[in-house]
């Protein structure tokens, strides 16, 4: 943990900077003060190429951020923390809401620990780099 | 919201007639009695390459939709809004159901309302529209 | 039910041996003393290629498996089934682990009654077979 998967429309094209979001994304992860651990950071993006937005009239575009945290942590942290973090996405697509339609979504969830496995050896790379 | 994903086995091919399907899934959220705002609507489809179903022995295929929507709508409302969306999904596979071993299922969620953040500018363009 | 979504990083590559996963997935659902359905096992993976993980330095890997399984079941019977899933996949990856930075995760979730629905005409097919 986190996970953060980045849906994106195919119609944004460059506009939508993927790249350099999914960077920004997980430095902000990265900042925050442990909560969460580097190791467990991992940031993906799915390019939709089949969508119908709104009434379908125009090109419309949509970005959906879907976050997937720990359970327990504290909520007065996730609402400043998740609240920096869209306010930082949209700072990244301000060009494109000025030039287009286009809806902006993010959603943080929780995940039943008792539902949750996990392996990591990305932790132990960390631990030991110089 | 409504966030709509419909994955799709890509064993189905043409007879799938996706972009069709995400028309009418669009057009019912439209027929809603304006439960849901025209300009949230966001439907997606996401095409599978790699699967297996049931024993992995025939050539199955799947379409599996999943519906996620903001919180607090009246109860009887969903069951016979969905219920309704459904059929017509049923109805479009017909001819799949007809002719192949095909699993359809569909799943409707509601948002954590604390952990959802938007910013979208098409409802504007919908209400400058002449 | 149940539904099985394997998201796995390109940059595995053939080291991720996808095909034979999802296999053994299938094989396992199959093995769950008539709990999971077989003609309900719905198995598939998704390929990411665009991903930052941890501190986006190397090039680190990472598989995360999602399952949704109908709600209701035996709190001891998950328990056990998903952990000797859980091991499994561990044992399918090794060389992964033994080579590479690399996370693995899973997380079971149960699907909301009331919002599920479903038509399928595979447990037929399994029935008539010889």
């Amino acid at each position: 943990m986190p996970h953060c998967i980045v849906e994106y429309t195919s119609n944004l094209g460059e506009d939508a900077q993927i790249r350099p979001l999914l960077k920004k994304l997980a430095a902000k992860f990265r900042d925050s003060e442990g909560v969460f651990p580097t190791g467990g950071i991992r940031v993906r993006a799915i390019r939709l190429d089949e969508y119908v937005v709104a009434d379908g009239e125009a090109d419309d575009a949509f970005v959906n951020v879907m976050v997937k945290i720990g359970s327990g942590r504290d909520p007065a942290f996730k609402e400043r923390f998740f609240g920096e973090m869209f306010e930082m996405i949209k700072a990244h697509f301000e060009p494109v809401f000025e030039t287009r339609s286009f809806a902006l979504s993010m959603y943080v969830e929780e995940a039943d620990k008792d539902g949750s496995y996990k392996e990591n050896n990305i932790h132990a790379r960390l631990k030991h780099q110089p």
